[in-house]
């Protein structure tokens, strides 16, 4: 099968490095860049019609990143008939119906295992896990960034800052690290995994966010004392055909699996009525791992098995997070009265003040978090695991 | 599709309980069971000519465990033109080739996702990286009993018969737990996962096997000391067309995703060249989540993807145990010269005498015990993981 591939970056290249290894069907015919300069041969090119008008390709990898182009590339691909394979969390949860929608309509497959979890094979495993079974929790660390930021902070006792520029140095975190420390990346990948093990498109929106920005070495000190590890967790629960949805920091036992997932790792879990706990830990991310899940993709279509996996998303869930509760870790540069009302511990020192509340809704606990920070307060929270 | 089903003990009874909620394509027919006081309704039967010659029943499920008949059915199915999923990993370890040859000279699917890893997604994974990637090392935890046990043991200090007692309690392990504590459970899928990951047909007789059986309170004691966690893994690592193979109790540090695989839980590694290291974890036994695994395969079957999951054992790779070296603890009941000459550190107390012996190769290690056993002397041993 001949492929047309768009961005030739990181991910680019470890699919043309692993295709040309593999020596199979698959042949990259064109490849897809933004500057003449980058065109190394006279497969490359910077106008996108020579890809998706070239009547030879069947499929167009996606790896391009970023929300546009990419959105209409796509589109005219699938509505010229050609199957996509795409990498780029970010433009498929933003338009995951249509993307669904227009392959369905056109015939085509639009498949997206490296989306989300990176080299881990989680999307096609929760799409195999939903066929058989009800499942009722995702959850798991699900951007390597910000697991690295946190594993270095745990071991070296090092403050944030630090730990982000020697992330970067590594290519661990890139120069705007935005969407990977306040959790927007996270935030996509649960949009894609509710709608793989749903069916239903969950809007970002819908979807509260906390992220690590906030996150002090004060912060680490009090959760080792209590023997906890700090992980930014997905969670994706579906109770009477409602979900919540959320991203946010969490204390974990140190004895958990989660907690001992290092450096850059990933870890997705589901939990099913019949399967029980599953987990895949794996590169979330990368340039060898990522471009092995577009692979194997590519392959799923090539031996035609990728007509079993067709997402779809025709149901539509409500999402609430008004019923899902625990206990939560606040800490805040002052001290505020909402807060102390709400807890059943508190400490401060020089640093500011820490809490730890009784059970609260997620709702709640995000609301709350907006309105003090409006209200001028610096404040890191965290949900509790018991 | 129609099944016949061979055995409904807690694995067969989790397969019919789960296709009859799926309201699906799959049907059960027949089902084979030991005694006519066991048959609950017309389709129960105590004679295997019933399914075998049904020209309506497509795939036998294999669920009934043993050695003997189950390779006679199995055979005969394939012979006949029948589809097979297995679950019974000795009996598979046992005749992998021949299953696997009968089942390509009929043009019937073998499958046996069930049988490695229990609930786990681990052949169709391995499968999976196998057809892009060189696999290099496959190691984890791959009996749920033993792990059971060892949990406790390190959770609670208690002895190895009081921890096994109640793990029979649970039905976590067999009236007669020979086959998981001495580690020939692992051993047999070690030979499958060596099979599917390097189409190759290992013999029982190559894998070096050492359970858990004298490991006592007081090296759990020892191993606390010394900030680790000993389990029980398989190993296979290929290096220059050789695989090493092995199973043997070893010593994990603390903080080591595998050392927090809790109560009876599995947890399977492979390690790629593109995909690095990929882990999966779930309930390696137990009714429903081996069931959900069986129904795995069988949905494969109904959609024909298997097609494309055919088990090749046409390679004959040399194992060889000389070249994977590692330090080991070892445990005597009295002191031995010669261990103490291999030795980097030891030490002696009522218990015995408990060495850590510098670089050594499995297949020394592995023979020494033996001979040390047949001397008389009372041990046990792990290798360490630095």
């Amino acid at each position: 099968m001949k492929i047309g591939l768009l961005g030739c970056g990181t991910v680019g290249s470890g699919v043309v490095e692993i295709i040309e290894k593999l020596k199979g069907s698959l042949e990259i015919q064109r490849i897809l860049v933004k500057s003449p300069e980058d065109c190394k041969d006279a497969r490359y090119t910077c106008n996108y019609a020579d890809l998706v008008n070239d009547p030879e390709i069947d499929i167009i990898v996606e790896v391009m990143g970023g929300l546009h182009p990419a959105r209409e590339y796509i589109l005219e691909a699938l509505t010229k008939g050609k199957h996509v394979v795409s990498a780029n969390k970010a433009v498929i949860a933003a338009n995951f119906k249509e993307f669904v929608e227009t392959a369905k309509a056109h015939h085509c497959y639009f498949l997206i295992e490296a989306s989300t979890g990176g080299g881990i094979p989680w999307i096609k495993n929760l799409q195999r896990y939903a066929r058989i079974d009800d499942i009722f929790e995702i959850t798991g660390i699900f951007n390597g960034t910000t697991n690295y930021i946190l594993d270095q902070m745990h071991k070296s006792g090092a403050d944030f800052d630090a730990v982000l520029k020697e992330a970067q140095k590594l290519g661990y975190a890139e120069y705007d690290p935005s969407a990977d420390i306040d959790g927007i990346d996270v935030q996509n990948k649960a949009i894609i995994s509710a709608g793989i093990a749903h069916n239903t498109y969950v809007y970002k929106e819908e979807v509260p966010v906390f992220g690590i920005r906030d996150l002090t070495c004060t912060d680490i000190d009090y959760f080792h004392r209590k023997k906890k590890v700090c992980k930014l967790l997905a969670v994706i629960r579906c109770l009477n055909d409602e979900l919540a949805v959320y991203v946010e920091p969490t204390l974990l036992n140190e004895n958990s699996l989660e907690a001992n997932v290092p450096d850059n790792f990933n870890i997705c879990s589901l939990s099913g009525v019949t399967i029980g706990d599953l987990k895949f830990y794996g590169q979330g991310a990368g340039k060898l791992p990522t471009a092995n899940a577009v692979v194997q993709d590519l392959l799923d279509i090539a031996s035609d098995e990728a007509k079993d996996y067709e997402i779809v998303l025709d149901k539509t869930l409500k999402v609430n997070n008004e019923n899902e509760t625990h206990a939560y870790y606040v800490h805040t540069d002052k001290a505020c009265e909402t807060l102390q009302e709400i807890s059943r511990a508190y400490e401060s020192n020089a640093d500011g003040v820490f809490y730890e509340t009784g059970k609260l809704s997620v709702a709640k606990m995000h609301e709350l978090s907006k309105q003090l920070r409006q209200q001028g307060y610096k404040l890191f929270f965290a949900g509790i695991r018991e």
